[in-house]
């Protein structure tokens, strides 16, 4: 079959990430018509996105082209658009270049990262969600160090050369690391003004632990591991206020500071707002068994973007394994629906989380088994150097991490930036 | 000796490219102080650039930090700053982040594309001088096949699937040769509403041959492989106009075009006009016989920006072998100057040229060899890896040409764009 039966139902999936892009894998042998919608033209492999931030790998590296991915699917198509609402009563999706419609829909559009009602705070506090977002960054961290070397003003230095990430989940953790590992490690030769193994990194957690989603001593680990890196953990703070000059934490403590990452709380996709069923405080879709929604069962939500109660008023985390088995199961669901048989409730099997401390240490958890350190990083490496979409990729980055490993070296340490127009100075971030 | 001898003269270098790079280097053992001044943070391998903007390498392939090129080099610094004017009456160098004072000055602040007065069509028609030109170019092409795929309109489906390459010069060429590979072969099997191989590529070229440095029928036997790629050449055609629907020649005819390229016409940096001595037509500086302007021995030009006189009211070509040369020669000049004695003549030294076509022909001239196809291929390849700068880049572009030579694969088909703000859609090109 391909796309062009145009007798043939018709699957349209929205967002290409881990669990949009399995559910389109999982029905390429159904004789259906799947159309892909994403704004991106690729698919992102966020858990290592903070590595395109902290400059040790290419954007190429860790995003494939969708249509590459699905070009010999021939039940397939990719439309680079971004879907704007959804209409379940006319059974189509409103994108900006026209309505979508479907027989069955699956919405996968994730999530991003959530200020908590101050989104003023995102353009001196970007969060890491797209490559767009890594690279910039990317190019903020960077050119903090080139205005210290600069400066003449202590207290301008001193700004340019803290960094705050704002968050003690994995990103936030991950990326805190990688930045300590960049200012006393990677650059300490590159400067003669200043020295870059002063610059300060902070990591802001208002819990009081990081790593919360890990269990037994885990937090604690990955807290001496981090610490032990050179990163000043505040534990049991909250953000007040974020401006250009810094970050107000609870209690009044002012940090100074021109670099600041947000890795702290998600929202899910405005889109599930329009599917008119009940959202939980996150904006996410409360998702029925089979991970449909109420009233509609040619209508599935997964992923980040889906509330799949686990009792206890408590949802499946967003990670990466619950998405791609949840996009899996309804591609079953909706192959089910097509015999005319009935839908199938979804099993989460439970893989494990792990999270990476600089460029030796992790923690991981796997059931029972709990792994930290050098031994927790190897299983770390391994396991996502294997689910890396796209064998390129899977050695592009298996060289650079093994030339980065080797030579505390961060290929990427490039600046750049769009319009550059005459390829003038690139000026620190306007803020 | 280190950059903190205040007592030491100081010798400022404008612009990182192949020329300043090199006088940094030649000057490693001199007691002096040397400043690099760019206004980009990274050592950019041009002659690669073709390949990020048709999305076979990543910039950080063909780029390597500044800092970490001379991170050893203790008598030097690096500052990233744009020089606006130099000021020869009191030895000083005028930057964004003020001035800079010299007693030796190197000025290699190279060349930027010239629309010949038309300025206006730089937004419709991009050069190809920097990262951001590259990146902007790839978005472009890659967009093009996107809004393809998308549109109801025959009008903009063939406009979209039309690209334009202005200039027969190597630059052109080789992007010319590369989107015809993208289009005819890369991308056969990603669309579903289109067929790409149907995308025609035009190169405009206004004299009557393409690659005119090159002598003997290499000039021929160039066109001859280009068309084999099935690229469309109009020689002796001017461009009349360039507008966001497409591109005027001379005798009226009008291609319709989202995507254009401009690799026609060099002019200098306008830096040079600040030193009040007389320049070409080009905007070049015309130097002495070493390389230094009339009444300023303390100060020379080289590179791309420099008009260094051959006879026959002939200059150097702007090729990287003369820029390096100058740069290395120039550093001899300067330490001849040191020791009381006085500089001495620059004389070239032909390495010969190369251009490449496609993925498998080129033409390179060395003397009296000629070399074109495959042959003249694998001597591009090998010259090309062997003067890559780092050797990290080295690896992972021979990595990344062996997986793109044997798959036909563009790894970095990857579109991003900086302050995606929510990550939203990427629009065509604004134009």
């Amino acid at each position: 079959m391909n796309i062009h039966h145009r007798n043939l139902r018709r699957v349209v999936i929205i967002g290409g990430g881990f669990g949009g892009l399995e559910a389109a894998k999982a029905l390429r042998k159904a004789s259906v018509r799947i159309t892909l919608l994403d704004r991106q033209n690729h698919h992102l492999f966020q858990p290592l996105l903070y590595q395109v931030a902290s400059a040790a790998l290419s954007p190429a590296d860790i995003a494939e082209p969708l249509r590459h991915i699905l070009r010999h699917q021939e039940n397939a198509e990719v439309i680079l658009s971004e879907a704007q609402s959804i209409d379940v009563a006319n059974k189509r999706v409103l994108t900006a270049d026209g309505p979508v419609e479907y027989d069955y829909l699956i919405v996968a559009a994730g999530a991003r990262h959530s200020y908590f009602g101050r989104d003023e705070w995102e353009k001196f506090a970007p969060g890491l969600k797209s490559l767009d977002d890594a690279l910039e960054i990317r190019r903020r961290m960077l050119m903090a160090f080139e205005v210290a070397e600069k400066t003449q003003d202590d207290a301008e230095r001193e700004a340019a050369m803290t960094f705050v990430v704002v968050g003690g989940g994995p990103t936030g953790v991950e990326m805190a690391g990688a930045v300590a590992e960049i200012a006393h490690v990677t650059l300490i030769k590159d400067f003669r003004h200043i020295d870059s193994s002063q610059a300060r990194v902070f990591l802001i957690e208002s819990g009081p632990e990081i790593l919360q989603a890990f269990s037994g001593d885990l937090p604690v680990r990955g807290l001496k591991q981090l610490t032990s890196l050179g990163v000043e953990v505040r534990l049991n703070k909250k953000v007040e206020a974020i401006s250009e000059t810094g970050v107000t934490l609870t209690g009044g403590e002012i940090i100074a500071s021109k670099t600041i990452v947000w890795a702290a709380g998600n929202a899910a996709s405005p889109l599930g707002a329009s599917l008119g069923v009940p959202l939980d405080r996150q904006g996410r879709v409360i998702v029925q068994e089979d991970c449909s929604i109420p009233g509609h069962p040619e209508v599935f939500v997964i992923g980040d973007q889906a509330h799949f109660a686990t009792g206890e008023g408590r949802a499946l985390p967003g990670l990466s394994p619950v998405a791609m088995q949840q996009g899996r199961h309804v591609a079953k669901n909706i192959a089910a629906l097509l015999r005319g048989e009935s839908t199938a409730r979804f099993e989460y099997f439970d893989k494990g989380i792990m999270a990476t401390i600089g460029r030796h240490a992790a923690v991981a958890e796997m059931g029972s088994l709990r792994l930290s350190g050098f031994v927790a990083w190897l299983a770390w490496l391994f396991i996502h150097i294997i689910f890396l979409v796209g064998f390129r990729n899977r050695f592009a980055v298996l060289f650079n991490w093994a030339y980065a490993y080797v030579t505390f070296g961060r290929g990427a340490r490039i600046i750049t930036r769009r319009h550059s127009g005459s390829g003038g100075v690139a000026e620190p971030p306007k803020q």
